[in-house]
C-alpha cells in the first residue's frame, strides 16, 4: 500500500506525518511556528522533519508530498501573501520540496485540503455538496459542489476568513477590518473574551490570564465552570458564525457544514448558538436545509489526510473526489 | 427548429415570450403585476398570454414551457415563499401549466435562469466559473461552477438578495432587515436616494418626485445632468454590491460578474463604483482575478432564454450547461 508525506501548515504550527492509502496516520511530527522568522528558518524545520519520517518509513512506500497551506495556488505551487505565516516573500514550496527530497508534490489550499480529507475520510463520505471551516489561529474554508472541490477560475476559492462581517470592525492581520477570521477562530474568540472583559464588572477566573497564554480551551473550561463572560463569548462567536453560515446555506444550499479545528472541540457550547443563529437568519423556505455538524476526524487529521490524498489521486484514473 | 414558452416571473412584471432554439425572442407578451392580487388573478393573465401567443405561432413547433421564478424549487415545481410576489400560498406553477396547455412544463430559479442564458447566448459563453446578478425589483443569482449551474442539495442555491449586509439595517420585504436587495436593487437605490435626500438640504430635482413615481432611470438621469444626490446614489449602490462582490470574489474566484436587470443599464456611473470597491476590499493576493462586465443580453432576455434552454436541455443527449 502506498504512502505520502503529507504537511499542513497553519500560523500555530507545522505538521508533517506520513498518511497511509486507507486513511490512516502513521506517524507525525509537529513543530512551533512561534520561533520560526523567516521561509530559510522554515525550511531547515520542514527539512529536519521529512528527513526523519523518511529515515523510519521504508522509503520506497511513500510516493510523493502532499502540502495543505494558506493563500497558495495549487497550480503555480507557491503560497503566497499569507496573513499568518512568516513568510517574507512568495515561497515555491512544491519545487523546493520536489528538489530536495526527489518526490512529486502537489499543493492545495488548507481548507480544500481539509474539505477533501472529510468528505474521502470524514462525516462528509456521500455527501455531493459541503462546506468545512476550518477554526484554528484563522479560519480556513473548503467548498465541495456537485462532488468537486470548487478551485475557482484561478485557483484561489474558498478564502471565507477575510469576508468582511463589520464594516469598521477589529483590525485584521491581513490589513484590513472586520474580517470574519477576527472574530470566528481561536484569535478571534480570545479577543471576544477580551472585549467582554473590558465591558463587564463580573469576576472572572480568566482576568488572571494574559492575552498571549490565553487559549481557546482555557474558556470553554471557564465556561463549563459556570464562569458567564466565557459563556458569553462562545455565544456571540457562534452567532456571528450563525449568522455567515445563514447566507452561505442561501448561496450554495450545502447538505451540511462541517466545523473542525481546535475551536470546533468546543462542542455543544459554540455548536448550539451556531445552530440557532443558522436557523433565525435563514428565509422561511430554506430553514433547516443545512446541518452544522462536528468534522469526524481529529484536528488537523482532515487537512493532513486530504493534503495526502492528492499523492495517490494524481497517480491514479479513478479518482474518488475530483480536483479541477 | 423547435421553439418554447418562455416565462420571466418577476415583481413588477411577467413576460411570456415565445424564444428559438437558436436564442431568439421570437414574440413576447409583458403584463404589469400591479393589479394582481393573488395566484387566480394570475394565473389569468398568464393563461391569456400563452395562449394569445400558441395562436399567433404554429403550435407543433413548441416543444414545452420553461419558467423562470424567483423562491422556487425546480424538483417540487413549485414557487413558494417569494417576499415580492402576490401569491398568499405554495403554487403548483409546473403542474397547472403542463395540465391547461399539455405541453411539458419545467421551472428554474429567475437568477439561475439568467446564469444559463448568459452563459449559453450572452457574455459569460466559453467561461466556466461566473456568477450573474440580476438588479430587478429584488437582487437575483445565478452561480456557474466548473460549466454547472449550482442547484445545491435541495434545489435552492443562489439565493443572495437576503444575505445581510448590515445588522438592523433596512427592513425588508421578507421579514428581516439590512438584506442586501434593500440596498443593491431598483428599489434599494430609490430608498437610497430618499435617504440622501433627507440627510441633506441641497437642492434636487428629484424633490419633486414621490417614492412611488420615481424609477431609477430617473435617478440615473438626474445623476448624468449633474445631480450630487443623484450621483451619491449610485455611488453608496455600488459600494454595497462592490463589498459583497470581493466576498464572493474570494468565495467563488468567479471569472467575470455579470450584472443584469434594469439597474445595470446605468453602465459606468454603477460600474465604477462597483468595480472600484471590489477592488479596495480584496486580499491583495486576490485582486483583478474576477471581472465585473455587464450582461450582454438585453434585460429580462438572460432569464427568458435560460428558462427556455430547459426544454431542449431536457429533451436532447448532449446538454451545453449541466443543470445537476
Amino acid at each position: 500500500m502506498q504512502a505520502a508525506i503529507s504537511i499542513d501548515i497553519g500560523g500555530t504550527s507545522t505538521t508533517v506525518a506520513i498518511v497511509e492509502e486507507k486513511g490512516d496516520i502513521a506517524q507525525s511530527i509537529n513543530f512551533s511556528m512561534q520561533q520560526i522568522s523567516d521561509e530559510t528558518d522554515y525550511f531547515k524545520s520542514v527539512f529536519a522533519a521529512i528527513s526523519e519520517l523518511l529515515l523510519s518509513s521504508p522509503k520506497n512506500n511513500i510516493t510523493g508530498i502532499g502540502i495543505g497551506a494558506p493563500s497558495c495556488v495549487s497550480k503555480t505551487g507557491i503560497i503566497n501573501g499569507a496573513a499568518n505565516l512568516p513568510f517574507q516573500k512568495p515561497v515555491s514550496i512544491v519545487s523546493i520540496l520536489e528538489e530536495r527530497f526527489n518526490l512529486p508534490a502537489f499543493l492545495i489550499k488548507d481548507g480544500n485540503a481539509a474539505a477533501l480529507g472529510e468528505g474521502l475520510y470524514g462525516g462528509a463520505k456521500g455527501m455531493e455538496n459541503f462546506m468545512v471551516l476550518t477554526l484554528g489561529t484563522g479560519l480556513g474554508c473548503g467548498i465541495v459542489i456537485n462532488n468537486q472541490v470548487v478551485a475557482g477560475h484561478t485557483g484561489q476559492a474558498g478564502e471565507l476568513g477575510h469576508a468582511s462581517v463589520k464594516l469598521g470592525g477589529r483590525a485584521c492581520a491581513c490589513g484590513a477590518s472586520g474580517c470574519l477570521e477576527t472574530y470566528v477562530s481561536a484569535t478571534g474568540i480570545k479577543r471576544t473574551l477580551q472585549k467582554l472583559l473590558s465591558d463587564s464588572i463580573l469576576k472572572s477566573e480568566l482576568r488572571n490570564v494574559s492575552f498571549n497564554d490565553l487559549t481557546p480551551k482555557m474558556i470553554f473550561i471557564a465556561a463549563k465552570k459556570g464562569d458567564s463572560i466565557a459563556k458569553k463569548a462562545f455565544d456571540f462567536t457562534g452567532e456571528m458564525l450563525g449568522r455567515k453560515l445563514a447566507e452561505l446555506a442561501s448561496l450554495f444550499n450545502p447538505e451540511a457544514f462541517f466545523l473542525a479545528g481546535g475551536l470546533a472541540d468546543a462542542g455543544g457550547i459554540l455548536f448550539d448558538p451556531v445552530t440557532k443563529h443558522l436557523l433565525q437568519n435563514q428565509l422561511p423556505l430554506h430553514r433547516g436545509n443545512a446541518q452544522v455538524l462536528p468534522s469526524l476526524l481529529k484536528t488537523n487529521e482532515a487537512a493532513l489526510l486530504g493534503s495526502a490524498s492528492l499523492v495517490w489521486q494524481k497517480s491514479k484514473l479513478s479518482i474518488p473526489c475530483q480536483i479541477k
